[in-house]
Order: structure tokens, then C-alpha cells, then sequence
């Protein structure tokens, strides 16, 4: 099968790669029927993360399952199946507590690379969600924006307490802040702020539900925040970036009390123990359970109550992967989709 | 009248200072019955935190109210009153979300100082709770427990989302860490492992409700907590030093979904955002809302449901406040009282 490895920063390539097989009985295998590139793809991408050896990638996937390990139970061949980045037997205390991300069996998909024709899913019975019946060609983008920038721009909202009535800061407008906003609208946010300073993603936010637009960072930023919010800060703010700015910027844009929920995969960031303790906030977050979400986030979509797979702005069949890593890279698209 | 000064590290000097007066109109003046060392007063007093000019010292007290402002409407002369250490409106929109300690008109007590005979309490309504008849003296060092170090363990165990049914670790055998294992034994902890060396501090312990001692610290503590937990880390963890050590400890303790409550006054600490990350830990804390769990907290001690006056192993008259700071420094006192 083709599928994308990376040999070096920005060096992205298409190969030959073995078909993968069952290796442990409660695997799966599945045809992809689309993959994506992640933000996060692009820190060994820039070589900020070190690439040491040729890195088979990605972690997002939506597809049609070829064949189960023989401790399969609940997932069958032929059904069209949408999982995360980490595998999770959702069975043990931690899956049951929410936190799937963390099980105790956990494999990360990011290790066996899903920007490919086949993939081999561990712990299928509880990595996988399968969709009632096959869904149509357009709702594939949204299911597949589920297996991880809906699902953790949505754990962001969640982690963040985000409520009926309350106001919610976003900080970073890439596809998980993006995500976030629309979460946040759903979850009954009356005011939602969008901190970002690049015209089209403004549009996506406005049109995912953003009230308002706040183009400062920083100081600047966390004071034209307070200037929105009485002077208190926000109820919820959500975090989306990984950087020391953007989390001090969160951290300070939230009111006493308010919830700060992180989805940003940290790098670099070392908190301030004084400013954590005076802000007196909530601070949740880290690898989104997207598990945890997936049969609600299912149901919303194929219900058309949202669409997330507006932040696709750049479909490339998988020969291309190159193209969409280096689109990503320039911010000429906010998301790129693989079509295998 | 006669208050506690510092004039540098370890001069604690008792002084003439001059009687308080009414300054604003929403003030009072008591008369304390009795205050207290605490542990973040050994900061200035161990040169951690400058000492730049002659301080007025201590935050924590209970006395009789002499005389209020033309604007106190609820607080009367001759109430006994329990306050704590930052005077609060209680009527903003962040206090009545319940933390009051980052009131929108708040005042630091310790600018103040109440290890003297009077004191000047600001915005006496919202900041004092009144017991409903001047109570018996053996109950004095227990409400002036609720002033500080009983409110200030109560909410880290209210933080940690200590509940029934849950495992809770607790780092730090200070006053603090003590009373924050009655907290979560009265919030129904299942059980409460308490991280402690000294054994005078491991026998209140077991009788405030800790069900097992752990003596190890760091990386070895962190290993024997995941051992008495199946691998997985405890429910809930109470922070109660505010080193970097004690907050890698408490995080490090805690399941994936887990609650640190952190209320150690943050002192050097960075916390790695990596290690936050992965850790999918919820974190809170910072400066106690005493004031929202005062009037549940004397009710407890009016019902002599629990007597956390016991943290004081040492009673000086306010003269010799000087030999209470040397022995709380030394580690031969938990915690000093004074009776002016």
C-alpha cells in the first residue's frame, strides 16, 4: 500500500509501504477512506520536534473496516468506522472515568501512520465507532474533522465548563480553535471571542458562531478581554495553540474561579507557579478523549446540526500529501484532507 | 496598643503601635481574642520574601467587635466575629461565584496586621461572620482555625473535588495539609494518604482521618502513591507547600481526570506545561475563598463535629509572639496561637 512517511524536516514522501497485518486479536484493519494532516504534524514537519528516523504519519482517519482480529466483538467488516489518535480498550478505569486518552492499554495511532490506504487499529472494539449505515461522500470531511480537531476543539469546550449563558475566550484560530468555537455555540455559549488576527479564519469563526473578534495577543490581548468582560475576564477560556504566550494569554484572560480548558500539545511552556496561584482559575486539559465525545459528535453531524468539515479548505489525493504538509506550513490552508 | 512587627528576617518585635480607626465607612474595629502565626509568614520572616520597611504582621483572627462604620449594616459592636485574610464585599459578581479572596474591592489583611490587640477589619460586612452568642473560650482556637489554615485546607479538599468514594493524597504536614485531611474525611474521602515524615505530624494525621502514611517524597513518593492506587494515581491531591518539588508531587500523584487542589503559596514554581499535558489532570487553587465556607465551617465547630483548634501545639500571650515565630521555624511548633 502507499502511505506518507517523513524522512526529515519538510523532506514529506509517498511510498510503498507493507500492507498491514493482525497483530494482536483485538486489532482491525480498515481501508482509509480519508485522512488528514494535523497541526501537529507540523512540529516534526518544521523540525521543532526531532524527526530521528523515517516517520510513518498521521493520526486522523474515517474508514471502512477490511478484516478483525479474532477478540473483535463489536466491530465488523464491511462498517464504515471512525476512531482517534489513541487506541483505548475503553474498558479499564480510566476509559469509564472519560479519559480514554490515558487508558491504560493506550497505543498512539501517530506511531502507526494513518496518512495511508490501510491501517491497522488496535483495540478496535474500543477505539472504533461505527455510523449506523455508510454515509454519503459529503459528510465524510466532518466525520473525519471528529477523530480529532472537532473531538478536541470540543473537550477543550468541555474542559473549559463552557455553559449556557457564559463567555467564552478562544485563543488560536487554527482548525482546533476553529472547532472550539462551533463547540462552544453548541454547548450555549451566550458570548464567544475569537482571538485571531488572520482574515479568513474571522470569517470561519463568525460563521461557526464567534460573537466577537479580538485581533491583540499578548498583554494587549488579555486587555481588550478584560475590556469586554466588565474588567473580570472570561467564564471559559479555551487554549489551542501550545505556546508560553498562549497560555498565559488564556490564563490571564479568565476570570477568579473562570476554567481555562488546553488543547494546545505543549511545547516549551513553563507556567509561572505565582501567576497560576494569583489568577485563582481552573486550569483542565491536555490529550483530548475524543473517544469520549465520538457517538454525540456522530449524531450531530449526520443530523446536519453542524458542519465541521468547513475547516477542509484543501483536498489532495494522498499522492500529494507534500502539497497539503507545505500549504499547512505557509498558512495558505487552515486544514488539509487526504483522499487515499 | 500593643502589635507584632517585623523589622527584619527573624526581628519579630512587639511594638506601641497606634489604635486603629474607622477610616472608611463600611469598617470596623475589633478587638482580637486571639490570632496566630502561619506558615506563609516565615517567608518574610526566613528572608525568603524582602523585608523592606518595619511590617505590621499576621491575617488570621477572631475577636469582639468595638465599633463599626456609619455604612455597616449586618455587623454590630459586641458580635464575636470570625474574618480571614483578604477583606471582601461579598456582594460582586466574583465573590458571589464564591471566590471572595479575588473580590473586585479586595484588601489584603496582612498590610494590616492582627497579631496586635485591635485591628481595623475594611468592608466589615461582607469580609466578618458573626457566631450567633460569644462563645466559650475553649472554642477559640478552632474558630480562629476557620480564619485561615482550617478555610485554607477546606478548600484545597473542595478544590481536589474530594467526594465519597474517592482516594485523596495530601502533600504537606503544615497546618494546612493537616486540616485539609479533616476536610476531606468530613467531605467523605474513602480514603486519605497522607505524605509526611514527622511523626508528632503523622499522629494528628490518623486522628484528623488520614488512613495511611506516606514518608517518601519526590519520584519515590509519587511511585508509592501509584503502588496503593492499582497504577493509576489517586482520585484527588491536595497541595499544601508550594514548592516546585511538592506541585510536581501532587500532579505527578493524581489519575489521568484526576483534581490537584493546590493552595501552598506558590514559591519558585515552573510548571513544565509537557508535564501538565500529559498528566490530564485537573488543577485549581490559589488564595483560599475563606469567606464562602465560613458560616458552614463554625457551625461544625459550634456542633463540635470537628476540632481543628488542635493544629495549635503552642500558646504565647502576644509578648512573646517572638518565641511562637522561632518555634514554628524550628519545626518544634505546627502552629503558634497568641493571646494579646
Amino acid at each position: 500500500m502507499r502511505g506518507v512517511v517523513l524522512h526529515a524536516p519538510r523532506d514529506v514522501r509517498v511510498e510503498q509501504r507493507p500492507d498491514p497485518k493482525i497483530e494482536q486479536p483485538t486489532d482491525a484493519i480498515i481501508r482509509v477512506t480519508a485522512s488528514c494532516v494535523c497541526g501537529s504534524d507540523l512540529w516534526p514537519y518544521r523540525g521543532i520536534e526531532p524527526v530521528s528516523q523515517p516517520a510513518p504519519m498521521g493520526h486522523e482517519y474515517v474508514g471502512v473496516v477490511q478484516e478483525v482480529g479474532r477478540e473483535v466483538r463489536t466491530i465488523k467488516p464491511g462498517q464504515f468506522v471512525i476512531g482517534s489518535f489513541w487506541a483505548s480498550d475503553n474498558t479499564c478505569e480510566i476509559c469509564r472515568a472519560g479519559y480514554q486518552s490515558s487508558c491504560v492499554h493506550r497505543v498512539l495511532m501517530g506511531t502507526i501512520g494513518t496518512q495511508a490506504e490501510l491501517a491497522r487499529i488496535p483495540l478496535a472494539d474500543g477505539t472504533l465507532v461505527a455510523t449506523p449505515e455508510v454515509p454519503g461522500d459529503d459528510l465524510v470531511p466532518s466525520l473525519l474533522a471528529a477523530s480529532d480537531v472537532l473531538g478536541t476543539g470540543w473537550f477543550g469546550a468541555v474542559a473549559a465548563e463552557v455553559q449556557p449563558g457564559r463567555t467564552v475566550v478562544v485563543v488560536g484560530d487554527g482548525a482546533v480553535g476553529l472547532l472550539a468555537i462551533l463547540a462552544a455555540r453548541q454547548l450555549g455559549a451566550e458570548r464567544i471571542i475569537a482571538m485571531s488576527r488572520h482574515e479568513p479564519r474571522q470569517k470561519l469563526a463568525l460563521e461557526f458562531g464567534a460573537t466577537d473578534i479580538v485581533t491583540e495577543r499578548g498583554d494587549d490581548g488579555v486587555a481588550t478581554i478584560k475590556e469586554l468582560t466588565d474588567g473580570l475576564g472570561a467564564h471559559s477560556v479555551i487554549e489551542a495553540v501550545g505556546t508560553q504566550e498562549s497560555m498565559l494569554q488564556a490564563i490571564q484572560s479568565a476570570r477568579p474561579g473562570g476554567h481555562v480548558g488546553f488543547v494546545g500539545v505543549a511545547h516549551g511552556v513553563e507556567l509561572p507557579g505565582e501567576v497560576l496561584f494569583s489568577s485563582a482559575v481552573h486550569l483542565h486539559g491536555g490529550p483530548a478523549p475524543v473517544r469520549r465525545f465520538l457517538p454525540e459528535l456522530i449524531q450531530l453531524i449526520s443530523d446536519q446540526a453542524i458542519d465541521p468539515g468547513r475547516v477542509f479548505d484543501l483536498t489532495v489525493p494522498l499522492d500529494q500529501a507534500a502539497d497539503g504538509y507545505r500549504a499547512m506550513d505557509e498558512r495558505r490552508a487552515i486544514k488539509t484532507l487526504l483522499r487515499p
